[in-house]
Protein backbone atom coordinates (compact mmCIF):
# COMPACT_ATOMS: atom_id res chain seq x y z
CA UNK A 1 0.00 0.00 0.00
CA UNK A 2 1.36 3.81 -1.01
CA UNK A 3 0.43 6.21 1.49
CA UNK A 4 1.10 10.12 0.77
CA UNK A 5 0.87 12.69 3.79
CA UNK A 6 0.01 15.87 3.28
CA UNK A 7 1.50 18.10 6.44
CA UNK A 8 3.45 21.16 6.98
CA UNK A 9 5.11 19.29 10.07
CA UNK A 10 6.59 16.67 8.15
CA UNK A 11 9.29 15.56 10.99
CA UNK A 12 6.40 14.19 13.10
CA UNK A 13 6.26 11.57 10.94
CA UNK A 14 9.39 10.03 12.14
CA UNK A 15 7.62 8.24 14.75
CA UNK A 16 5.94 6.39 12.75
CA UNK A 17 10.11 4.35 11.63
CA UNK A 18 9.40 2.53 15.02
CA UNK A 19 8.16 -0.70 15.45
CA UNK A 20 5.50 -2.34 13.08
CA UNK A 21 5.09 0.18 10.93
CA UNK A 22 8.76 0.57 10.81
CA UNK A 23 9.21 -3.11 9.80
CA UNK A 24 6.30 -2.90 7.66
CA UNK A 25 8.12 -0.46 5.79
CA UNK A 26 11.12 -2.29 5.42
CA UNK A 27 9.64 -5.24 3.95
CA UNK A 28 7.92 -3.41 1.18
CA UNK A 29 4.11 -3.73 2.69
CA UNK A 30 3.46 -0.29 2.76
CA UNK A 31 5.23 2.71 1.50
CA UNK A 32 4.67 5.91 3.30
CA UNK A 33 5.83 9.23 1.81
CA UNK A 34 5.23 12.78 3.68
CA UNK A 35 4.65 16.16 1.34
CA UNK A 36 5.67 19.49 2.99
CA UNK A 37 2.47 21.24 1.06
CA UNK A 38 4.31 24.78 2.30
CA UNK A 39 6.63 23.63 -1.12
CA UNK A 40 3.67 24.36 -3.08
CA UNK A 41 2.22 27.46 -2.11
CA UNK A 42 2.06 29.76 -5.48
CA UNK A 43 3.69 32.75 -3.83
CA UNK A 44 7.38 34.06 -2.92
CA UNK A 45 6.60 34.03 0.74
CA UNK A 46 5.66 30.32 0.81
CA UNK A 47 2.41 31.34 2.56
CA UNK A 48 -0.41 28.86 2.56
CA UNK A 49 -2.95 30.39 5.46
CA UNK A 50 -4.82 34.02 5.59
CA UNK A 51 -7.54 35.70 7.21
CA UNK A 52 -10.96 34.14 7.13
CA UNK A 53 -14.22 36.15 4.69
CA UNK A 54 -16.78 38.16 7.01
CA UNK A 55 -13.92 38.09 9.93
CA UNK A 56 -13.60 35.70 12.77
CA UNK A 57 -10.49 34.43 15.12
CA UNK A 58 -7.35 32.96 13.37
CA UNK A 59 -6.29 32.07 10.02
CA UNK A 60 -7.32 28.95 7.62
CA UNK A 61 -5.09 26.94 5.41
CA UNK A 62 -5.78 27.86 1.76
CA UNK A 63 -6.94 25.38 -0.91
CA UNK A 64 -4.46 26.41 -3.68
CA UNK A 65 -0.85 24.86 -1.65
CA UNK A 66 -2.79 21.59 -0.44
CA UNK A 67 -4.55 21.19 -4.02
CA UNK A 68 -0.88 21.66 -5.53
CA UNK A 69 0.36 18.79 -3.31
CA UNK A 70 -2.84 16.51 -4.08
CA UNK A 71 -2.32 17.21 -7.81
CA UNK A 72 1.69 15.99 -7.27
CA UNK A 73 1.41 12.92 -5.39
CA UNK A 74 -1.31 11.95 -7.57
CA UNK A 75 1.24 12.51 -10.65
CA UNK A 76 3.88 10.12 -9.16
CA UNK A 77 1.67 7.38 -8.05
CA UNK A 78 -1.59 7.47 -9.07
CA UNK A 79 -4.81 8.52 -7.61
CA UNK A 80 -5.95 7.41 -4.59
CA UNK A 81 -9.00 5.37 -3.75
CA UNK A 82 -9.57 7.50 -0.45
CA UNK A 83 -8.36 10.86 0.00
CA UNK A 84 -8.55 11.64 4.02
CA UNK A 85 -8.99 14.80 6.07
CA UNK A 86 -9.10 14.78 9.87
CA UNK A 87 -11.45 16.97 11.47
CA UNK A 88 -13.62 16.66 14.59
CA UNK A 89 -16.57 17.13 12.36
CA UNK A 90 -15.84 13.93 10.84
CA UNK A 91 -17.32 9.92 10.59
CA UNK A 92 -15.93 8.20 14.15
CA UNK A 93 -13.08 5.84 13.13
CA UNK A 94 -13.51 2.36 14.50
CA UNK A 95 -11.94 -0.77 13.74
CA UNK A 96 -14.44 -1.16 11.08
CA UNK A 97 -13.33 1.54 9.15
CA UNK A 98 -9.38 0.53 9.64
CA UNK A 99 -10.65 -2.88 7.50
CA UNK A 100 -12.28 -1.33 4.88
CA UNK A 101 -9.23 1.45 4.41
CA UNK A 102 -6.69 -1.60 4.17
CA UNK A 103 -8.71 -2.49 1.30
CA UNK A 104 -6.80 0.21 -0.43
CA UNK A 105 -3.88 0.48 -2.83
CA UNK A 106 -3.64 4.43 -2.30
CA UNK A 107 -4.11 6.29 0.57
CA UNK A 108 -3.58 9.96 0.88
CA UNK A 109 -3.94 11.86 4.59
CA UNK A 110 -4.42 15.77 4.24
CA UNK A 111 -3.33 17.08 7.71
CA UNK A 112 -4.36 19.81 8.77
CA UNK A 113 -4.77 23.16 11.84
CA UNK A 114 -7.80 22.67 13.27
CA UNK A 115 -8.33 26.63 13.75
CA UNK A 116 -9.35 25.77 9.87
CA UNK A 117 -9.42 24.84 6.82
CA UNK A 118 -10.78 27.02 3.81
CA UNK A 119 -14.40 25.02 3.32
CA UNK A 120 -13.09 23.99 -0.55
CA UNK A 121 -9.84 21.82 1.18
CA UNK A 122 -13.19 19.61 2.04
CA UNK A 123 -14.07 19.14 -1.58
CA UNK A 124 -10.76 17.68 -2.28
CA UNK A 125 -11.20 14.97 0.28
CA UNK A 126 -13.75 11.75 0.23
CA UNK A 127 -13.42 10.91 3.77
CA UNK A 128 -13.61 13.06 6.84
CA UNK A 129 -12.61 11.45 9.89
CA UNK A 130 -12.81 12.08 13.40
CA UNK A 131 -10.56 10.12 16.24
CA UNK A 132 -13.01 11.23 18.79
CA UNK A 133 -15.06 14.30 20.33
CA UNK A 134 -12.00 16.27 21.71
CA UNK A 135 -10.28 19.10 20.09
CA UNK A 136 -6.59 18.51 18.90
CA UNK A 137 -3.98 20.52 17.42
CA UNK A 138 -3.35 19.12 13.94
CA UNK A 139 -4.38 16.33 11.60
CA UNK A 140 -0.59 14.67 12.25
CA UNK A 141 -1.30 12.56 15.32
CA UNK A 142 -5.02 11.49 14.28
CA UNK A 143 -3.73 10.21 10.62
CA UNK A 144 -0.37 8.27 12.55
CA UNK A 145 -3.03 6.56 14.95
CA UNK A 146 -5.14 5.78 12.02
CA UNK A 147 -2.37 4.60 9.77
CA UNK A 148 -1.48 2.59 12.80
CA UNK A 149 -4.77 0.53 12.92
CA UNK A 150 -5.06 0.22 9.66
CA UNK A 151 -1.73 -1.35 8.74
CA UNK A 152 -2.31 -3.91 11.03
CA UNK A 153 -5.10 -5.19 9.02
CA UNK A 154 -2.53 -5.27 5.71
CA UNK A 155 -1.90 -9.17 5.11
CA UNK A 156 1.32 -9.71 6.10
CA UNK A 157 1.84 -7.14 8.01
CA UNK A 158 1.35 -8.36 11.70
CA UNK A 159 3.11 -12.16 12.53
CA UNK A 160 0.26 -14.92 13.26
CA UNK A 161 0.97 -14.51 16.79
CA UNK A 162 0.46 -10.80 16.89
CA UNK A 163 -2.96 -11.18 15.34
CA UNK A 164 -4.39 -13.77 17.23
CA UNK A 165 -3.94 -11.35 20.24
CA UNK A 166 -6.36 -9.16 18.10
CA UNK A 167 -8.93 -11.85 17.72
CA UNK A 168 -10.15 -11.49 21.64
CA UNK A 169 -11.57 -7.93 21.12
CA UNK A 170 -13.24 -8.79 17.59
CA UNK A 171 -14.92 -11.54 19.54
CA UNK A 172 -16.99 -8.55 21.14
CA UNK A 173 -14.98 -9.09 24.83
CA UNK A 174 -12.62 -7.17 26.42
CA UNK A 175 -9.31 -9.18 26.51
CA UNK A 176 -8.77 -11.89 29.34
CA UNK A 177 -6.40 -10.57 32.39
CA UNK A 178 -2.52 -12.49 31.27
CA UNK A 179 0.06 -12.65 33.42
CA UNK A 180 3.91 -13.79 32.93
CA UNK A 181 7.24 -13.98 35.73
CA UNK A 182 7.24 -13.94 38.52
CA UNK A 183 4.74 -15.59 40.09
CA UNK A 184 4.69 -13.87 42.95
CA UNK A 185 5.36 -9.91 42.79
CA UNK A 186 5.72 -8.31 46.16
CA UNK A 187 2.61 -10.33 47.34
CA UNK A 188 0.69 -9.92 44.22
CA UNK A 189 0.69 -13.69 43.13
CA UNK A 190 -0.56 -15.05 39.84
CA UNK A 191 -3.94 -16.77 39.89
CA UNK A 192 -3.59 -21.17 40.62
CA UNK A 193 -5.01 -22.18 37.95
CA UNK A 194 -3.24 -20.41 35.20
CA UNK A 195 -0.45 -22.82 36.81
CA UNK A 196 -1.56 -26.05 36.89
CA UNK A 197 -1.26 -27.21 33.22
CA UNK A 198 -4.99 -27.65 32.87
CA UNK A 199 -6.04 -26.57 29.57
CA UNK A 200 -9.62 -26.91 29.82
CA UNK A 201 -9.55 -25.58 33.39
CA UNK A 202 -7.19 -22.64 31.81
CA UNK A 203 -9.91 -21.83 29.10
CA UNK A 204 -13.14 -21.89 31.24
CA UNK A 205 -11.41 -19.67 33.44
CA UNK A 206 -10.09 -16.88 30.74
CA UNK A 207 -13.54 -16.60 29.57
CA UNK A 208 -15.29 -15.98 32.56
CA UNK A 209 -12.52 -13.34 33.36
CA UNK A 210 -12.96 -11.83 30.44
CA UNK A 211 -16.67 -11.12 30.72
CA UNK A 212 -16.29 -10.70 33.88
CA UNK A 213 -13.92 -8.00 33.16
CA UNK A 214 -16.17 -6.61 30.44
CA UNK A 215 -18.97 -6.48 32.96
CA UNK A 216 -16.99 -4.49 34.81
CA UNK A 217 -15.81 -1.90 31.98
CA UNK A 218 -17.49 -2.54 28.99
CA UNK A 219 -21.22 -3.60 30.25
CA UNK A 220 -22.58 -1.92 26.64
CA UNK A 221 -20.57 -4.91 24.66
CA UNK A 222 -22.28 -7.20 26.30
CA UNK A 223 -25.49 -6.18 25.52
CA UNK A 224 -24.81 -6.92 22.26
CA UNK A 225 -23.79 -10.29 22.27
CA UNK A 226 -26.60 -13.31 22.27
CA UNK A 227 -24.29 -16.03 23.40
CA UNK A 228 -26.10 -18.75 25.61
CA UNK A 229 -22.40 -19.25 27.59
CA UNK A 230 -21.51 -16.40 27.71
CA UNK A 231 -25.31 -15.07 29.47
CA UNK A 232 -24.84 -17.85 31.69
CA UNK A 233 -21.94 -16.41 33.00
CA UNK A 234 -22.53 -12.84 33.25
CA UNK A 235 -26.25 -14.33 35.79
CA UNK A 236 -23.19 -16.48 37.85
CA UNK A 237 -21.13 -13.65 38.27
CA UNK A 238 -23.91 -11.25 39.13
CA UNK A 239 -24.77 -13.49 42.10
CA UNK A 240 -21.35 -13.13 43.53
CA UNK A 241 -20.59 -11.24 46.34
CA UNK A 242 -17.29 -12.18 46.93
CA UNK A 243 -14.77 -10.98 44.11
CA UNK A 244 -12.55 -8.11 44.12
CA UNK A 245 -10.13 -9.84 42.37
CA UNK A 246 -8.99 -11.89 39.66
CA UNK A 247 -7.89 -13.92 41.76
CA UNK A 248 -11.50 -14.65 43.58
CA UNK A 249 -12.72 -16.28 40.42
CA UNK B 1 2.62 20.51 34.54
CA UNK B 2 4.76 17.91 34.67
CA UNK B 3 3.89 14.29 32.20
CA UNK B 4 6.74 11.28 32.65
CA UNK B 5 5.69 8.77 29.55
CA UNK B 6 7.13 5.51 30.62
CA UNK B 7 7.60 3.72 26.94
CA UNK B 8 9.89 1.09 25.13
CA UNK B 9 9.92 3.95 21.71
CA UNK B 10 10.82 7.05 23.91
CA UNK B 11 12.31 8.40 20.11
CA UNK B 12 8.18 8.25 19.00
CA UNK B 13 8.25 10.92 21.37
CA UNK B 14 10.09 13.60 19.23
CA UNK B 15 6.84 14.31 17.48
CA UNK B 16 6.01 16.71 20.51
CA UNK B 17 8.59 19.13 19.92
CA UNK B 18 6.41 20.38 16.98
CA UNK B 19 3.64 22.92 16.98
CA UNK B 20 1.57 24.24 19.94
CA UNK B 21 3.09 21.21 22.77
CA UNK B 22 6.89 22.41 21.71
CA UNK B 23 5.94 26.28 22.46
CA UNK B 24 4.36 25.08 25.41
CA UNK B 25 7.41 23.37 26.63
CA UNK B 26 9.89 26.11 25.83
CA UNK B 27 7.83 28.39 28.20
CA UNK B 28 7.91 26.03 30.88
CA UNK B 29 3.97 25.52 31.08
CA UNK B 30 4.63 22.13 30.64
CA UNK B 31 7.44 19.76 30.68
CA UNK B 32 7.71 16.30 29.13
CA UNK B 33 10.24 13.68 30.21
CA UNK B 34 10.21 10.16 28.44
CA UNK B 35 11.22 7.25 30.40
CA UNK B 36 12.66 3.91 28.78
CA UNK B 37 12.08 1.11 31.55
CA UNK B 38 14.04 -1.29 29.34
CA UNK B 39 16.88 0.60 31.55
CA UNK B 40 15.11 -0.47 34.54
CA UNK B 41 14.95 -4.40 33.84
CA UNK B 42 16.58 -6.10 37.07
CA UNK B 43 17.80 -9.26 34.72
CA UNK B 44 21.72 -8.84 32.67
CA UNK B 45 19.66 -8.92 29.07
CA UNK B 46 17.70 -5.67 30.00
CA UNK B 47 14.52 -8.15 28.84
CA UNK B 48 11.04 -7.00 30.04
CA UNK B 49 8.65 -9.25 28.84
CA UNK B 50 8.25 -13.08 28.71
CA UNK B 51 5.48 -15.65 27.91
CA UNK B 52 2.53 -15.92 29.62
CA UNK B 53 1.29 -18.59 32.51
CA UNK B 54 -1.43 -21.02 31.61
CA UNK B 55 -0.27 -20.30 27.63
CA UNK B 56 -1.18 -18.32 24.73
CA UNK B 57 0.46 -16.21 21.58
CA UNK B 58 2.66 -13.61 22.07
CA UNK B 59 4.64 -11.94 25.11
CA UNK B 60 3.62 -10.35 27.93
CA UNK B 61 5.70 -7.04 29.23
CA UNK B 62 6.71 -7.54 32.96
CA UNK B 63 5.86 -5.85 36.27
CA UNK B 64 8.95 -5.60 37.30
CA UNK B 65 10.53 -3.29 34.65
CA UNK B 66 7.40 -0.94 34.52
CA UNK B 67 6.74 -0.57 38.60
CA UNK B 68 11.05 0.68 39.22
CA UNK B 69 10.59 2.53 36.04
CA UNK B 70 7.45 4.48 37.88
CA UNK B 71 9.33 4.24 41.63
CA UNK B 72 12.13 6.28 39.89
CA UNK B 73 9.59 9.39 37.85
CA UNK B 74 8.02 9.14 42.01
CA UNK B 75 11.67 9.54 43.46
CA UNK B 76 12.24 12.62 40.99
CA UNK B 77 9.03 14.30 40.41
CA UNK B 78 6.93 13.83 43.31
CA UNK B 79 4.21 11.18 43.21
CA UNK B 80 1.50 11.35 40.19
CA UNK B 81 -1.93 12.45 40.60
CA UNK B 82 -2.80 10.30 37.73
CA UNK B 83 -0.76 7.18 36.31
CA UNK B 84 -2.51 6.28 32.82
CA UNK B 85 -2.19 3.87 31.14
CA UNK B 86 -3.59 2.84 27.78
CA UNK B 87 -5.36 0.06 26.68
CA UNK B 88 -8.66 -1.07 24.29
CA UNK B 89 -10.49 -2.16 27.60
CA UNK B 90 -10.37 2.02 29.01
CA UNK B 91 -12.35 4.55 29.33
CA UNK B 92 -13.33 6.39 26.61
CA UNK B 93 -11.16 9.44 25.63
CA UNK B 94 -13.01 12.42 25.26
CA UNK B 95 -13.14 16.32 26.06
CA UNK B 96 -14.63 16.32 29.41
CA UNK B 97 -11.71 13.86 30.09
CA UNK B 98 -8.87 16.08 28.73
CA UNK B 99 -10.77 19.26 30.97
CA UNK B 100 -10.07 16.69 33.76
CA UNK B 101 -6.32 15.65 32.88
CA UNK B 102 -5.79 19.11 32.66
CA UNK B 103 -6.19 20.00 36.28
CA UNK B 104 -3.63 17.68 37.34
CA UNK B 105 0.00 18.98 37.99
CA UNK B 106 1.95 15.49 37.46
CA UNK B 107 0.67 12.41 35.16
CA UNK B 108 2.28 9.45 34.12
CA UNK B 109 1.57 7.61 30.76
CA UNK B 110 2.58 4.08 30.48
CA UNK B 111 3.10 3.12 27.30
CA UNK B 112 2.85 -0.40 26.36
CA UNK B 113 1.85 -3.16 23.43
CA UNK B 114 -1.10 -3.98 23.61
CA UNK B 115 -1.07 -7.61 23.14
CA UNK B 116 -0.03 -7.36 27.02
CA UNK B 117 1.15 -6.15 30.08
CA UNK B 118 0.87 -8.82 33.05
CA UNK B 119 -2.44 -7.38 34.73
CA UNK B 120 -0.49 -6.61 38.07
CA UNK B 121 1.23 -3.61 35.73
CA UNK B 122 -2.81 -2.36 35.37
CA UNK B 123 -2.84 -2.22 39.27
CA UNK B 124 -0.33 0.32 39.20
CA UNK B 125 -2.38 2.85 37.55
CA UNK B 126 -5.47 5.03 38.16
CA UNK B 127 -6.87 5.45 35.16
CA UNK B 128 -7.15 2.85 32.22
CA UNK B 129 -8.13 5.06 29.02
CA UNK B 130 -8.89 3.93 25.46
CA UNK B 131 -9.09 6.23 21.99
CA UNK B 132 -11.59 3.97 20.93
CA UNK B 133 -12.72 0.73 19.93
CA UNK B 134 -9.88 -0.50 17.62
CA UNK B 135 -6.47 -1.84 18.33
CA UNK B 136 -3.19 -0.61 17.97
CA UNK B 137 0.52 -1.73 18.25
CA UNK B 138 1.83 0.42 21.59
CA UNK B 139 0.39 2.94 23.68
CA UNK B 140 2.84 5.82 22.20
CA UNK B 141 0.46 7.49 19.42
CA UNK B 142 -2.61 7.63 22.17
CA UNK B 143 -0.46 9.15 24.63
CA UNK B 144 0.85 11.50 22.16
CA UNK B 145 -2.89 12.30 21.25
CA UNK B 146 -4.30 12.78 24.82
CA UNK B 147 -1.22 14.90 25.56
CA UNK B 148 -1.84 17.06 22.52
CA UNK B 149 -5.74 17.24 23.38
CA UNK B 150 -4.96 17.86 27.47
CA UNK B 151 -2.23 20.38 26.56
CA UNK B 152 -4.67 22.81 25.28
CA UNK B 153 -6.81 22.91 27.81
CA UNK B 154 -4.19 24.57 30.54
CA UNK B 155 -4.45 27.59 30.91
CA UNK B 156 -1.70 29.95 28.94
CA UNK B 157 -0.88 27.10 26.61
CA UNK B 158 -2.93 28.67 23.76
CA UNK B 159 -3.13 32.24 22.61
CA UNK B 160 -6.74 33.79 22.98
CA UNK B 161 -6.96 33.71 19.16
CA UNK B 162 -7.09 29.44 19.65
CA UNK B 163 -9.11 29.32 22.20
CA UNK B 164 -12.04 31.16 20.67
CA UNK B 165 -11.85 28.76 18.04
CA UNK B 166 -12.81 26.01 20.23
CA UNK B 167 -15.66 27.46 21.76
CA UNK B 168 -18.14 26.72 18.18
CA UNK B 169 -17.13 22.37 19.22
CA UNK B 170 -18.72 23.15 23.49
CA UNK B 171 -21.74 24.74 21.98
CA UNK B 172 -22.52 21.59 21.00
CA UNK B 173 -22.48 22.68 17.08
CA UNK B 174 -20.22 21.43 13.97
CA UNK B 175 -17.97 24.40 12.70
CA UNK B 176 -19.83 26.73 10.56
CA UNK B 177 -17.61 26.48 7.32
CA UNK B 178 -14.81 29.43 6.59
CA UNK B 179 -13.18 30.73 3.35
CA UNK B 180 -10.14 32.14 2.47
CA UNK B 181 -8.43 33.74 -0.32
CA UNK B 182 -8.69 33.45 -3.51
CA UNK B 183 -12.75 34.45 -3.46
CA UNK B 184 -12.43 32.26 -6.79
CA UNK B 185 -10.97 29.39 -6.66
CA UNK B 186 -11.25 27.17 -10.51
CA UNK B 187 -15.01 28.57 -10.66
CA UNK B 188 -15.42 27.32 -6.75
CA UNK B 189 -16.50 30.91 -5.10
CA UNK B 190 -16.68 32.36 -1.58
CA UNK B 191 -20.58 32.51 -0.47
CA UNK B 192 -21.52 36.07 -0.96
CA UNK B 193 -22.46 37.05 1.83
CA UNK B 194 -19.05 36.63 3.64
CA UNK B 195 -17.61 39.50 1.72
CA UNK B 196 -20.66 42.35 1.62
CA UNK B 197 -19.29 43.41 5.03
CA UNK B 198 -23.06 43.20 6.91
CA UNK B 199 -21.78 41.07 10.57
CA UNK B 200 -25.06 40.28 11.52
CA UNK B 201 -26.04 38.68 7.91
CA UNK B 202 -22.53 37.07 8.34
CA UNK B 203 -23.63 35.70 12.42
CA UNK B 204 -26.97 34.37 10.68
CA UNK B 205 -25.79 33.48 8.01
CA UNK B 206 -22.66 31.09 10.09
CA UNK B 207 -25.03 29.84 12.62
CA UNK B 208 -27.35 28.25 10.09
CA UNK B 209 -24.35 26.99 7.69
CA UNK B 210 -23.43 25.05 11.03
CA UNK B 211 -26.80 23.57 11.90
CA UNK B 212 -27.11 22.49 8.54
CA UNK B 213 -23.68 20.75 8.79
CA UNK B 214 -23.89 19.42 11.98
CA UNK B 215 -27.71 17.91 10.73
CA UNK B 216 -26.11 16.39 7.60
CA UNK B 217 -22.83 14.89 9.52
CA UNK B 218 -23.78 14.20 13.17
CA UNK B 219 -27.31 14.63 13.75
CA UNK B 220 -26.94 12.99 16.85
CA UNK B 221 -25.39 16.04 18.78
CA UNK B 222 -28.26 18.43 17.60
CA UNK B 223 -30.81 15.55 19.54
CA UNK B 224 -28.78 17.08 22.89
CA UNK B 225 -29.68 20.56 22.27
CA UNK B 226 -32.38 22.28 23.62
CA UNK B 227 -32.46 25.81 21.94
CA UNK B 228 -35.64 27.13 20.18
CA UNK B 229 -33.72 29.44 17.83
CA UNK B 230 -31.52 26.15 16.59
CA UNK B 231 -34.53 24.36 16.63
CA UNK B 232 -36.50 26.70 14.05
CA UNK B 233 -33.02 26.48 11.60
CA UNK B 234 -33.94 22.85 11.50
CA UNK B 235 -37.04 23.12 10.43
CA UNK B 236 -36.60 25.21 8.13
CA UNK B 237 -33.44 23.22 6.85
CA UNK B 238 -35.68 19.89 6.59
CA UNK B 239 -38.59 21.60 4.41
CA UNK B 240 -35.52 23.42 2.03
CA UNK B 241 -35.02 20.67 -1.09
CA UNK B 242 -32.86 23.06 -2.99
CA UNK B 243 -29.55 22.55 -0.79
CA UNK B 244 -26.71 20.84 -2.50
CA UNK B 245 -23.76 23.61 -0.98
CA UNK B 246 -23.11 25.87 1.47
CA UNK B 247 -23.50 28.47 -1.51
CA UNK B 248 -26.91 28.01 -1.30
CA UNK B 249 -27.49 28.92 1.67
Amino acid sequence: MQIDILSLFPDMFSALQESMIGKAQARNLLKIDVTDFRDFAANKHHSVDDTPYGGGAGMLLQVQPIAAALADVTAKHGPAERTIILDPAGRQFDHQYAVELAQAQHLVFICGHYEGFDQRVYDLATDTVSLGDYVLTGGELPAMVMIDALARQIPGVLGSQESAATDSFAQGLLEYPQYTRPADYQGQKVPEVLMNGNHQLIRDWRLKAAVWRTLQQRPDLLAQLDDPQIAALVRELNRRDDLSSFNDL
